[in-house]
């Protein structure tokens, strides 16, 4: 039997990016696709608690089935793999394309990296996918020899355990003739410095767009997701969930602990 | 001067548990609050993207202001920081009091971490505060102590760079007659195992009510926050930003780097 493979995003299902991923991993198994309806971006690991999530079944051929749900891109993972896929055991979850990087602590903020945590928590080898193009008309033809080779690489070896691969691919077109390669990194530190457009409605009360750049704390280190994207290579971040700092745990429990 | 205390949530700004850590944040030093003005559980990182913020001053006295933001914890957290705040230096980032626990892999989903991690790339002290306690009618009494000796304790004694914690104080009343002390733990590895109440509306329409359980994967592990929270302690869990899995790094640049 072919493997089956799981698609969902957080731009929504009518973006060019998880059409170039559905067609990518049909060339590798059999699809179901779960994604949000509307636009997600920036949603993390969110989930609809208060909420409850319809699902309108959009497509449906031999080996390919498509749903679109009224929820967050963990809503998504969470009801298509524990409900949509069925009975049949799950090979590999993919999210993206990502109209978007997600490198750096933009991970914290990314719908994209909340389907392959869920997936992670699933117990399946998971991958996310983000490219540096926003617009309508994406051409997101240079990330598919790249996406071929990883997700042939984990379909064959799979991923150590609890582990999903956070994949960025540096925007052909603007400055980069072609991409270089494809580096294993760390993920880049800093932080989303925000500015804010202070803005006065027609009723005179204040509203505010949120507005931001990503300033880098270590922008020499060699290991970093950022420092191999702005030199043109596919940067691929192994990422987990749990979040202890480890390090820290004697100097606080001398502090705290009675 | 005193200490400038900024304080969030992710229930909202007219749940109990706030109200306790503003009393006891107050005790320490000016306080600015800033919190949604609706419930927004299970936002983790969200942030409003496309949507502007819109900011209620609700009270002003001397040494305390309180804001209401139509956002997420996040968003709350990054325009109080960013703007609320003014020109004067926070010292101490403070979330919660959560209605209910955030331990284990809830970490993942939940707004009242969103707020710290905020604080910790702004580079402030920052804790979260959760308790097991639900209801409209709840008493936070039995936190405050503990509350008190650890926002001492690290307005004291700072806390390491790039780190926040995540505290969870079990639940006095339903089995338990005290708190038994504070243990500085991990987070408790394993996975929400959904369970899906599936409805049709009056219309004819498929719904779905996400459901929920904790399903521990090292239940006998003695350094996790479950462990010891199920046994009368307070945890308090170190935690920080970056999700990189360093281990995995060699295996997987051995894969895929060409």
């Amino acid at each position: 039997m072919r493997p089956l493979i799981f698609v969902s995003n957080d731009d929504g299902l009518s973006y060019p990016g998880i059409k170039t991923l559905i067609e990518v991993a049909r060339e590798f198994g059999d699809v179901i696709v779960a994604a949000p309806q509307n636009h997600q971006s920036g949603k993390a690991s969110s989930i609809s608690i208060g909420e409850p999530l319809r699902v309108k079944k959009v497509k449906e051929e031999p080996g390919f089935t498509v749903y679109a749900i009224n929820g967050t891109p963990a809503d998504c993972a969470k009801l298509g793999l524990g409900v949509l896929v069925g009975d049949r055991k799950v090979d590999l979850v993919l999210s993206g394309i990502n109209h978007g990087y997600n490198h750096g602590n933009s991970v914290l903020y990314s719908g994209t990296i909340g389907v392959v945590m869920e997936g992670v928590m699933a117990g399946i080898n998971s991958i996310a996918f983000s490219y540096g193009e926003y617009g309508p008309e994406c051409d997101f033809s240079p990330c598919v020899p790249y996406m071929r080779h990883i997700i042939a690489a984990v379909l064959k070896n799979g991923l150590p355990s609890g582990v999903a691969l956070n994949v960025n691919i540096p925007l052909v077109g603007k400055g980069l003739d072609s991409i270089k390669g494809i580096k294993v990194t760390t993920t880049a530190p800093g932080r989303w410095t925000n500015t804010w457009d202070h803005r006065v409605d027609p009723h005179g009360r204040d509203y505010y767009w949120m507005l931001g750049n990503y300033e880098e704390a270590t922008p020499n280190d060699q290991s970093t997701d950022i420092y191999w994207m702005d030199r043109g290579w596919v940067s691929v971040t192994p990422i987990h969930i749990d979040q202890t700092d480890f390090q820290s745990i004697p100097t606080l429990a001398n502090l705290l602990e009675e």
